[in-house]
């Protein structure tokens, strides 16, 4: 039963890396809560940097502020 | 006031099929609750098959794997 | 793999409105998309009245100036 | 730690604009709750007009509708 | 349209509070983004402290180190 | 940046368990994408089981039928 959204920024997350997200978050659900592997579901939500603010920033001006 | 979120693959919904699910749900929070239909809101979420994962798998894998 | 959020005010929904409705969702998923009855999960999400704001105004007041 | 979703309908939201409502967004949760700047994200999340549904009709149809 | 999820931890925030939040937001998408105030809907998530986690402690944790 | 919602039935999920989930989450971020631990936020949602459901049925009386 348990459904896990990871929201983070879009700027080039691979394929693997979604891959060991996915098997990792599902590992540890059955580690911690003993939580059947086919119960669970898990979605990556990759945003872009325009659309995440931090701190009253736009995520995409952060970075461009600490590339200078 | 309610607000529905139906999260699905992007595996080719059509824009009919987007209609139904709007039409469907607001229909059926009218039957059971009784909400006028104004109040409600249906957001159709399309997830790339990378980004779900099931029982530790991407759905990209599952699905190939089905095709062999 | 569909994932459906019901967001209500909580306002009495009842064990068998709660039953309609996800019986009546994972109906719809396998009529519109062809989803496997196994695959679909519902969730009802329950939002206080003070915790839910219309046109500005917290639902709690609007359904408190419609009794008058 | 406040976080805070904003969804609209894609049709040409600007990066400034997107700025503004982070910024707003932020000052308000300082204003009212006085929570830390640096612990406030705001992610916004613009779907297809085809994707969301109000009465029970895809918002594309309504906009069209509107215009003739 | 819009809709916004504003998710807090649950410390005690007061009615008047959660209603000066629904109006702060409802005003903030009609300035930038000239929404209708009718179309704007705000929910207010409060999470127990025991569920919320930043840079991997437990959000009761890190306010109980602060006090001592 | 990450943000991650987990959402999983209520059913006695202890304060260490949820720990040990933030815990968990916030190091598999680390690791597999190199995000910085400050910035990642967990959120633990426990649904009742008569608010989730599964096959068309509520939790509720999936788990009822398992004790039988």
């Amino acid at each position: 039963m348990p459904f896990v959204k990871i929201s983070v920024t879009r700027d080039g997350v691979t394929k693997e890396q979604k891959q060991q997200l996915i098997k990792g978050v599902t590992q540890l659900l059955k580690d911690v809560l003993n939580k059947d592997f086919h119960l669970t579901h898990v979605v990556i939500n990759e945003v872009d940097t325009d659309n995440w603010g931090m701190a009253g920033e736009q995520v995409t001006e952060i970075l461009l502020s600490k590339m200078k």
